[in-house]
């Protein structure tokens, strides 16, 4: 279940920013604005801009699979220097193939696992704690914000681009 | 682990919605305009106002809890008739007095069930995929959008407002 929650559905909504990106990017070429404009928009002067949103996002995804498995030593770095939509969007592409590489067999252990974070001052969570009351619910908060601010600035966009594809089965 | 994910974080993380609408009553009457003009603020003209994004995210949680555990016939009705910010406190509260009902031996076998709503057509999800791919990025979907929204439009509400008290342990 663990590894569900964070391998399949991150990728899949990590994806989903990037179709989301997409049509931000067609969205500038239409209206023949850069699309640097929207990697630098926010909803409110103190709060993240767009390209932090997608890092913050990525980095919830990775740090939360490498500190749920207790592999952060092993987690790719990455400098927060992403400056064009391509490279944010290598970002997102970085982070989804090293999720990749996480099997379920992995997450053996990790809801008992206590994990901190630099910041915390060497308070802990348990990972069941750290899971359920913040890797995934700070996931979905920037990706729900990166899907606001692009949505405040008209670009085309709904909430079923956010939740993507549903492995619905048809009726009996 | 359902239970945890459904009933006491969402739980939580409507008791954190309910002091961000406080955070906004407050702005209000600093400011002095009605609170109701709050209500009524989206980010764009498409999007859902803050009273349907509360509602949405109520009915998330509340219908996700009912569909998982196959109750959905108990599951008190809500009317979507909301007009003021006491109205909406109350919609909030009555979904949290609902969940308290759960216990977390209700949601054996929930992840095998086959679930469907109203506008799927007959087309159905196994509870797993409903919980993991639907109920939780939907649910923080219209919390985060809750507080977007008051972010925009300048209520002292931040990340921590959002993501609530983590139950973190002392060092050692």
């Amino acid at each position: 279940m663990i590894y569900d929650l964070v391998v399949p559905q991150f990728t899949k909504m990590l994806g989903n920013l990037l179709a989301i990106l997409d049509e931000a990017e067609k969205f500038a070429e239409e209206k023949k604005f850069d699309v640097g404009v929207l990697l630098q928009s926010r909803l409110a002067p103190d709060q993240f801009n767009l390209t932090r949103q997608v890092q913050v996002a990525c980095d919830t995804a990775k740090l939360g699979a490498a500190r749920l498995t207790d592999t952060e030593k092993d987690a790719p770095a990455h400098a927060d220097t992403e400056q064009t939509i391509t490279e944010i969007k290598s970002r997102i592409e970085s982070v989804i193939a090293y999720l990749d590489g996480f099997s379920s067999e992995r997450f053996a252990g990790a809801a008992e696992r206590r994990i901190s974070q630099p910041r915390w001052n060497g308070k802990s969570l348990s990972g069941h704690e750290f899971l359920i009351q913040h890797v995934i619910p700070n996931f979905y908060f920037h990706a729900t914000m990166v899907h606001a601010i692009l949505r405040h600035n008209g670009v085309n966009i709904g909430k079923s681009s956010y939740l993507g594809v549903m492995p619905f089965r048809d009726p009996a």
